[in-house]
């Protein structure tokens, strides 16, 4: 059985050779390994591919014993993730996510989407997965992601994927799942934060545009990034034209980081991610 | 003999019909042809590669004539620009274009670089380009620029390039070429503005950055831009490494832009260009 | 109305004065406008796009009337094409197109998709389309063509897509659909003609993989090439990786090729494409 | 001091953790460490970069003991590698070395450019490089191989590089620098072996256009892929444009390859390389 193992602990002389002696000892055999070191931190990451028959708790009490001083020990089953969808009415990125679930190639099981419109229910209930409409009309903010998280919790969700849902969350939702909720913004950021990011590209007329998927902390568009994409443009293009462009990029970008979040790749240090593919 | 034609007026049905009147009445030759009409302003562009005898004059006075109301008509000879290139102490992108031109293959003719450090005089004479230094110590900014521009007046250029000159212009100085003046800026714009873009794009954790060349107006890196490129990188970058990939970038970047505009293919729109190509 | 002019002729001074004078004449306002000469054959190649109320007839004939050495004059009113996709088991392409049409962003009307295999039934009647299932068992490759030919005549398609549709055509079938049938090709043409193309691309080491779009023609994967696309690929690649991070390439470039034809951008000449975007 | 320690040894158990082993008794500290095993063929490969007072000898022999079975075991001093440039008329990529050596950031040392032609005599010379000028004009390709042999030898170099040079080389002459001879080739390859590849690629109509930067074997461009760039073009590029164009891609992923080859992260595998970066 292959698990994932990571560790994160303060830099020192031997840290490899103690953590693969752990592997060794419980008959591990390593199939990939990737270090780095945040030289300016003194911060040592490492992740593991193992495989072998030692369970789980006496992997993690082993290495916890060689590395008193580790920050973060993970040892993780290789096995789809648990997650929900949320969206708002556009149906280009969810769209792809059902199709690689189709297509058995999502490393995730995706449990619901919950959206605040009701456009995407006939799309998600083709492919057999439950679609949860919570309307935001005549809520407050603080009403609606308290009626969002009540169906979210209903589904017990390990990750929350945000496919263009296009309300702006509370300190006190983004919270609930840290760094656990992952957003694809339509823009290249950090150019053009905030609303209408192709309008302001093509009042700035740039040559390119992209797509940014992040985690999501409290600070607006500002959490994590995990991957990003571009596109070339030209003054042909008007803003809408950008935009339908932009679709493309982006769901093929909240695409290649999901994949690295499902495959337990991505790991955060300092609002930075530090990504072992 | 070639020629580029440009026409900016506003549109009207027959403005095409009417141009290529002109050329047929001319014995002109269409080589290429691209329109652009801004839809929401109306307003219309056209650049003509055409080769006949027609004299330049008469060719602007027949135009004139067909099109009252245009705003711009140009008829350019084919030939290489004279320009002048500034510079500070970084030869990437100086290198790169005194390479160019040693192979024929720059449309333009470097009379002189102009740098407020001597560094780069050594290699700048290797090519047998006159080199002059301006240095800015001891001199308030606008003696220095004075300094900078009589030199620059000397060597009579159409066109100026920034080749990684790194001192901030006034207004006044910009104002001595409007839209004349290329510079290549060490970011993706119009993220991160300003000093040090690399170790900004760093401590954001961007996946992913760039070089883009503009022309220079009065508002510091917010010109008209022409080419932008980009460049993958990852956690292992460090800002350094950033600036040291960035380096290609750039080069590869300016002499894009370079290209196009010396090609006259480059319009200025309300701050975004028009690019025919 | 618009339409989109697309004329071909042997070059001459004053084809697009003539053209255009059609135009004036018949109050047609020019949208956009793109020439092409090829110089080596001396052949004119221009694409207009019109909006006006003459008649399409009306058109053809003034046109045919002032360009009587023209080899093709097609005016085209804007709309969508009526296709018909081939596929075999994969779901990436097909799977896309469908969402798109979903999505209202396909400028095609899918008739109906027709296999050989039965594996995509289910996927294809979820978005309303109809689904034919030709087996190719027990068949030799002549009556399993004949089988297919008389299904996809049935919906009458003006263009054949080929989704992953994984059968060696005969040129019978081939001459049935002149330049009216897309392939997506999972290599970068002309590497990897023929099977297998990302073992041998595994086999070559080499570091960069994509996929080709292209007409259908008798020689296997030499027709003319619509569109291109690449990814970077590294020695931890297997094939299958390769083959799996292939899909998002192949489903991409066939979108982007599909989009150029749809919008009768695309025109060929000695096996060459001609896009005017 | 900092090394570059590489070993490939038949896969088992426990590799890592002798190898660490021995850097922690040796005192060295690992800046960076990759492991690769090639799964099919239960090879690996590790190269790291460790920091540490002990002699380069020392480390081979402890890591010989500990790894009997080992194919190769290297250890390498950071330092710049010696190199001579071979090279014909064409001066862009040999020009970018030369920059990139006078910027100092070129992790090597030209000792000497030879050429079959005198052309770039005067470049070479303008940056103090010796040139030797080998015509091979009259003389059979084995006496002009043994007379270039006799000049680059005179030179000593670790590794040559040919920057654009024309001339097909005999088995011979390959054999006296295996896998230590870098080429750069102007095509994607394998698509357009041989001769005149962007009229091949004009020809056959592709929208993307790349160059191969690989080491030299007996095959013609049949050895290992070190990198590999690419360029979009379109109908409007001649044979003579992509040429042009490909220019900067060819000095681009020349420039990149021995990057890569000069910081010792290339390792050949069965024709494929492996890179650790």
């Amino acid at each position: 059985m292959k698990r994932i193992v990571f560790v994160e602990a303060p830099d020192a002389v031997g840290l490899v050779h103690r953590i693969t002696g752990v592997f060794v000892e419980l008959g591990l055999n390593i199939v990939t390994n990737d270090e780095y070191v945040a030289q300016k931190n003194r911060r040592f990451f490492m992740r593991s591919e193992v495989v072998g028959t030692a369970d789980d708790q006496v992997i993690r009490v082993a290495l916890r014993e060689r590395l008193p001083l580790a920050e973060t020990i993970w040892v993780l089953p290789e096995r789809k993730k648990e997650i929900v969808v949320l969206a708002t009415k556009e149906s280009h990125c969810l769209g792809d996510l059902l199709l690689r679930q189709y297509a058995g190639e999502l490393k995730a099981n995706i449990r619901a989407v919950i959206a605040n419109h009701d456009t995407l229910g006939s799309l998600v209930e083709k492919f057999g997965v439950p679609f949860v409409h919570v309307p935001h009309k005549g809520l407050t903010r603080e009403a609606h992601e308290r009626a969002m998280l009540a169906e979210i919790h209903r589904f017990e969700p390990e990750l929350l994927v945000l496919a263009k849902y296009m309300r702006v969350l509370s300190s006190d939702f983004v919270s609930a799942f840290p760094h656990r909720m992952v957003n694809i913004h339509h823009s290249f950021l950090p150019a053009f934060v905030g609303a209408q990011p192709y309008r302001q590209a093509w009042e700035r007329g740039v040559k390119i545009i992209g797509a940014t998927s992040h985690f999501v902390t409290d600070d607006l568009d500002a959490g994590p990034i995990i991957a990003q994409q571009v596109l070339p443009v030209d003054h042909t293009h008007s803003a809408r034209d950008m935009a339908l462009a932009g679709r493309d990029v982006e769901k093929n970008t909240l695409a290649n980081a999901l994949k690295l979040v499902f495959e337990d790749r991505v790991f955060v240090f300092q609002n930075r991610t530090i990504i072992f593919n």
